[in-house]
């Protein structure tokens, strides 16, 4: 078998350096995002201040209004209305998290508790009879722990990476009167700092729970894993609230502002005359940066602790050896340091000077990121691992070799690489298929719909050619911990990728305050640029988490089927195949309430927006100033009201399948709603991206082909504004929320696992 | 086990019987409807035609131009046109049907053939090992035979139903001048001509094949049934032609019809300026009469099918018990009989005074026909079975009652009523969910698209549940014997159902004609009230044919499982899974291509009425008479041509994954495909069909608040009509076509079963 390079101690410390290296590197971050200041007194007397505001260094072009206190004034006090508009949608959210947490965590530890009747006497172990295991109360309680623990710090991370995100929109924005690479380089930091705190506190709070728990649990590691995976369904369970609730409030304001505003009044976006044009902005905030955010640690979290809870049953937990053991951990400790490298090629080591620049720039950060990873992952791999060990497989061992584990991890980062360049290929208005959608908007609406639609459809196959491939090599290799493995090294640059992807939202949020203080044409433009690459990259962010949590999904899904002591899941039985097709229904069960309840949100709001216009004289006239905090208030109180049917059917369809239907019903939904939801969810989020960079390319009518469909207003154009407008909850709600539906369900599972498989199938007991 | 009631020689009788029953009862309808006659010369001069043709018997309210010969002649020249292009059409597909045929057969021949190398030995028999059956050659040959059968079956059916469709039509408006009563009999009896045609013509072919096929076989029923299965593959092959080929056909031409027309050139629908109106009229023929009774026949043949290859290596076939293995076709026999009797109920027994029974009176249909058929199967169950017997169930033998198998039968035949009853709720602008959608279309397009795919997705759940407990009964009784009775159970009362469906597009071309023979306001309101009724009742047809799709794939899907030899298909293997996710993919894929065709085909239509209208002068005028013919042509080619890339996805996946990746691999794209593939085709149906009855509530302005949102040409009107046209080829094109897709693999993949169990999976030999 042989043994790993890196001894325990050297794991020890290995881990919580990275992280604390990660957590330090997005702090650099902040502060060099802070040097931009948004107070005018300073930029204005202090020579050294003026130095660091930048203000007469590195002037690109001449600039308009580049000394005018009054832009600084008013971006800053836009910057305070979406943030204080953002911090109270969390606060208020957070009040739901509080009481769903509590109530789950009771949930939790009474479900589990009574598997062998809340008993305080150690247990012969599951898979190692021999063996003497702590009680199924301890499970109940460390898992509560746990559960809570990852909870928390997806909510921290959310809410810190909001906090960068409105920190920096504005200063984005007074950087864009310098030039677009200085824009740029603000918007991009900001993004950083949410990725490296991210995936730094994800591991480091992970790594530290693993230690303490080990002090109760010793050397019974089955049930110290076991209690472990709380974390991942704490972090998924935020998620729900970050994504669902984050998705609902962004696409309400979104859509409430552009009926109204667009449609009816006929003045631009983000005017400041619209009363939910702070709404807007805030919901880029929480659904883009928050909701994204927890969707992704939620991931991250998830796929650790299924390769953790297989691994615990392997030769790694059975012999102990701890560095194995940490392998998941390790692969992320190494993520941080490849993601602090290609950090620097995007802020450092070069300089963007054109926005022709910018889509390349955010690409190589991909590309980087993959082939640094991939030296990454061997290194981890062959330090790390003994030449030869055996993997849990439903059942069996089966003996795995190091360069096995190797190609597991990497085709999951590849598979990852390839999905961003699909999605890339059917979103960004540089390649035909936007090109064709834009061009089916001459014969109207629903010409536009049907081409972005069947665009969407069509997105989907090579992806999920990639994740098959993916899940073909890492299930053969190495069964379920293989998935499990291979998800990780597709989240193993989740800093990186979520830096990309926080810089869109980032400088939307800075096109829109240039065009709310009033700012030059020239400084919308750039903003536009920076705003144009930041789609393409958040359709690509949202494969990554779309593809991710397909393997993720199914990594879990294979350890509950391992933990309620299953064997096979054969179709062919009437339990398994109605399961199956009714999971396959869920997701469309689940869009739908998500679509509904976004239309609903923002009919609220185009009431509100519209008794604004007619209460409020001078309003359409820009003499008087709209109530912002009113349409703030009532995106907030509609998206809680509204994600409570959603969030239900997710956290009580396993309950009740589980209890009243057992086990293997219950695979079959979790296989059924994994299969079918992950390509309602790349289609939604690809044909929503196809139509608003149709939209864009019109508008920005860089080619002769897009000037013979523009120019804006034009009956072409109106055709792309309806599809655009359709796909905004498709590609932000809808979309994005089925990852949540798909992962949530299979971690609540697992979790509740030796529940169900104890008391669970009631109904097909009585008949 | 006890015996049957019926016996050997009673069975033998009994079915032609009804087949023949059947058959006279279509041709004594078509008879009663050619009463109505179409030459003025005839209906002019003598008084006993006179009397035949109505012109001066029940009057319901004076009349204008009854007795205006020009009239008729008019109709009966569009009706010629029409009966020319939808003839021309078929005999253009049959061509290609020609090929495919003589190709796909000669396939069949050389794969099974091969199985034992072309040897002309006995061998023994796969279940029974003890018995020697005939030889693989013998069955390659026979199936070859038995697909040819089907498919010549299906094309004669599919053709006879199109022909007294464009009979009937012109009859239709000529007798709307009587009353809708009159009208309403003439288009339903001519629906019934198809029904019955179809469900006899097929049960007539199967049963002689049988009894011939019988006179090589003897007593290797093993060998006979599996031959057999060619007949379903045979029939769902022109499915394919007549569903997508049909459907890219009427949507091409209608939706090229209405970019110009109603867009464009601001004239109504039907408008005889418009030079594809013929071929919009074609359209309803080929894809909504010919398409929609390939698709059942497919779905019958298939389920027959599955049944008997089940049941021959079951107790019927190992005891050979012919009464219990004619079982299936029993069930039809009865359902002729109820269906004939159902049909009374719509012609003669009542009569139809005004428009608002036009509906109930449909929806009687079902539900009398339902619960005539539930006495009917237990009286067929409790005279033709023994009343134990044994199922074969994946390798072993399980004891059924025949209690059991009437449940089986009995709950298909209410989930198809149930799925019938949530078509109508969600698709008839009586209800809330479409009024809801009509209500959206206030504030524009997007949010009436975005309401409408929520309706479509919400949609879903029922009929899922419906199928689910439908599977889970009949699997739990009788394992996929019993998923293929409870298929046939749904499709029993298939006279009736295509009745129903078939009236809808007859009554659409009578409302056409009667447009284009410009006669008065008062008859186009009365032939739209039936086409109103008609809209919902396809809807409901769609429904049925979806639901029996997913019961009858399942139980092909046995049947391959069965006949491949494998005995578990487990989910939690990598080749099982990557099929899953991959054939959960497919029905995107095709729903990609046969949107897309559409768009193409819409395109190259919309050129050419954009060219006459530019270049025949006069045309807009009404002096001039546009180009029909080549608008038909243009059609009639780009259907055949856009067909081809969906045919071969459809065709050539089982072949690609049963050769290179095996039969684990390919019941996991069955069985991934069925899960998906019904859940789309549902929504899409539903969504398309919510839209079209969204813009008609709009239109006819019934109620307060239809008005607020009327008329014709208002905004909300507008908007209406965008999502009308968005729906059209979701429900009449790409919705529809995946029945075909997960019907058609599945029955390829059970034909071809003994090739990739033999020779099948070369990739993962090789690796």
């Amino acid at each position: 078998m042989g043994s790993a390079l890196l001894s325990e101690y050297g794991t020890e410390i290995v881990i919580p350096i990275c992280a604390v290296i990660g957590i330090v590197f997005s702090l650099v971050q902040w502060y060099l995002v802070s040097l931009v200041k948004l107070s005018p007194e300073q930029g204005g007397c202090s020579p050294r201040n003026n130095k660091n505001n930048g203000f007469n260094e590195s002037l690109v072009e001449e600039e308009e209004g580049i000394n005018d206190q009054n832009v600084v004034v008013k971006c800053a006090e836009i910057q305070n209305a979406i943030s204080e508009g953002a911090t109270s949608f969390l606060f208020t959210e957070y009040q739901y998290v509080g009481i769903f947490m509590v109530a789950f965590a009771v949930l939790i530890f009474v479900f589990l508790g009574s598997v062998e009747g809340f008993s305080t006497k150690s247990q012969p172990c599951t898979y190692n009879k021999e063996k003497m295991c702590k009680p199924a109360l301890a499970t109940a309680i460390f898992s509560t722990i746990s559960f809570l623990l990852g909870a928390v710090t997806s909510v921290v991370s959310g809410f810190l990476g909001m906090k960068i995100a409105t920190y920096a929109n504005a200063r984005t924005t007074l950087e864009a009167r310098k030039g677009v690479g200085k824009a740029f380089i603000t918007a991009f930091r900001s993004g950083a700092v949410m990725g490296f705190l991210l995936a730094a506190n994800g591991l480091l709070v992970l790594y530290i729970t693993i230690n303490l728990f080990k002090l109760y649990y010793g050397d019974d590691w089955e049930g110290l894993f076991e209690a472990i995976t709380g974390y991942g369904l704490g972090g998924s369970s935020m998620a729900l609230f970050g994504r669902v609730g984050g998705g609902i409030y962004t696409k309400a304001a979104d859509v409430g502002a552009d009926l109204v505003g667009k449609v009816e009044r006929n003045i631009p976006e983000d005017d400041p005359r619209n009363p939910a044009v702070i709404a807007d902005n805030v919901g880029d905030n929480v659904g883009d940066i928050a909701g994204m955010g927890s969707d992704l640690f939620g991931s991250y979290a998830e796929s650790s602790c299924a390769a953790l809870v297989v691994a615990s049953i392997s030769s790694f937990g059975i012999d102990h050896d701890f560095t194995a053991m940490c392998y998941p951990l390790l692969i992320s400790s190494m993520g941080i340091l490849v993601c602090l490298i290609t950090t620097l090629f995007a802020t450092d080591f070069f300089e963007i000077k054109a926005v022709k620049e910018i889509e390349p720039a955010l690409k190589h950060q991909l590309i980087i990121s993959t082939a640094l990873m991939t030296v990454g992952i061997a290194i981890v791999t062959w330090t790390c691992l003994p030449s030869s060990f055996t993997i849990f497989n439903f059942g069996t061992q089966k003996v795995v070799k190091n360069w096995q584990l190797f190609l597991c991890v990497a085709i999951g980062l590849w598979a990852g690489l390839i999905i961003g360049f699909v999605t890339e290929y059917y979103t960004s208005n540089a390649y035909s298929p936007v090109q064709d959608v834009a061009d089916s908007c001459r014969t109207g609406a629903a010409t536009n719909v049907i081409f972005g639609l069947a665009l969407g459809y069509k997105s989907v196959i090579i992806p999920i050619f990639a994740i098959a491939i993916a899940i073909f090599v890492s299930f053969t290799f190495a069964a379920m911990y293989g998935i499990a493995v291979a998800a990780l090294g597709m989240l193993s640059t989740i800093a990186t990728g979520l830096a990309i992807d926080a810089y869109g939202p980032i400088s939307d949020n800075a096109g829109g305050i240039a065009e709310m203080a009033g700012m030059s044409h020239r400084i919308r433009e750039r903003t536009d640029a920076l705003d144009a690459a930041g789609n393409t990259t958040a359709a690509i962010g949202k494969g990554f988490a779309i593809g991710s949590a397909a393997l993720v999904s199914l990594a879990l899904f294979g350890a509950f089927v391992s933990r309620a002591s299953i064997s096979t899941v054969d179709v062919l039985t009437p339990e398994v195949f109605i399961g199956l097709i009714v999971g396959a229904m869920l997701p469309y069960w689940f869009s739908a309430m998500t679509m509904k309840s976004v239309g609903s949100a923002a009919l609220k709001m185009v009431e509100e927006v519209r008794r604004q216009f007619n209460t409020i004289p001078g309003l359409m006239e820009g003499l008087a100033k709209p109530d912002y905090a009113t349409c703030v208030k009532i995106s907030t109180d509609a998206s809680i009201k509204e994600m409570i049917p959603p969030g239900a059917l997710v956290m009580l369809t396993p309950l009740i399948v589980g209890i009243f239907f057992g086990v293997e019903t219950l695979s079959g939904v979790l296989a059924g709603a994994l299969v079918s939801g992950v390509q309602i969810a790349i289609s939604a989020s690809n044909t929503g991206g196809a139509w608003d960079n149709a939209k864009k390319y019109i508008e920005a009518g860089a080619s002769e082909h897009a000037r013979t469909l523009g120019p804006k207003g034009s009956e072409p154009h109106k055709a792309a504004v309806i599809g655009d407008t359709i796909g905004d909850p498709l590609k932000d709600t809808s979309g994005p929320s089925l990852n949540i539906l798909i992962k949530l369900m299979a971690v609540e599972s697992l979790v509740f696992a030796p529940f169900f498989a104890t008391h669970g199938g009631i109904l097909f007991k009585i008949f």
